[in-house]
């Protein structure tokens, strides 16, 4: 992608845009937990041309038109995911850390062989909550490590 | 400026900023009546470095830090309105429209010689409450033309 596009989407996600990683139950998993991985656009659905041009330039994701009059299109899949991230890493500014720590975890995933490595890459993702000043974040490292026998 | 700084300007623009022009009541003015023009960013104040940033590349206006959390990054000069419009015209994608209507108005403000030309002025400020879907304008054209002579 050009370089001029992928400042912009930097710009835009920098604006009114999110990255977040959250901890997500999944009893169906080894490891009860999964890692939720999204990156998010938001807009006025009247203005929701320019997430049909971003999903375009990106090629994955969704976009949804909610009640509430605002549409989001969202990038969940993990690999897609870190492709956009390295993508944008070099233009994005006001979420930089967002972008490294969530490269940082993504990397680690990959890699993950224990229930020991999926503890570590937890903490990481609880400081999503510090980043994102999120108060709400009900499942953290403490929670997975309740459940999960080393 | 460089075009991917300018680039990223224009997608946060485009994501979560303002460019709007208003008519506002100047009673010591020739014509009763001003053209109020502006280019806003916002942000909440936690983060709000990346407005000083855009004002050291921007060069003009001024940060605001509000009591309810959020910042702005405001320029309501008319000719730096007008150098930093021409300057994003290339880039904004959402804000097309705002653009270059913004832009016409001030090169007919430029060239103003009579109430007729000023009147004219107001009817395409006019055009902001629709683009910019607002509905609690007060001072349209309609206003300007009751007080002003022909």
């Amino acid at each position: 992608m050009d370089s001029i596009i992928l400042a912009y989407i930097a710009g835009f996600l920098d604006g009114d845009g999110s990255i977040f990683f959250q901890i997500v139950p999944r009893p169906d998993y080894k490891q009860k937990f999964q890692i939720r991985t999204s990156i998010a656009f938001y807009q006025d659905t009247t203005n929701a041309k320019i997430l049909e041009w971003f999903k375009e330039q990106i090629g994955s994701g969704y976009i949804r038109h909610r009640k509430t009059g605002i549409s989001d299109y969202t990038i969940i899949e993990s690999k897609e995911v870190k492709r956009l991230l390295k993508l944008l890493q070099p233009y994005v500014k006001l979420k930089k850390k967002h972008v490294e720590l969530g490269l940082d975890i993504l990397n680690k995933l990959e890699n993950k062989k224990s229930n020991k490595d999926f503890l570590e890459i937890c903490k990481l993702v609880d400081k999503f909550k510090d980043i994102n000043y999120s108060k709400k974040r009900k499942i953290t490292y403490e929670t997975v490590s309740k459940s999960l026998p080393l």
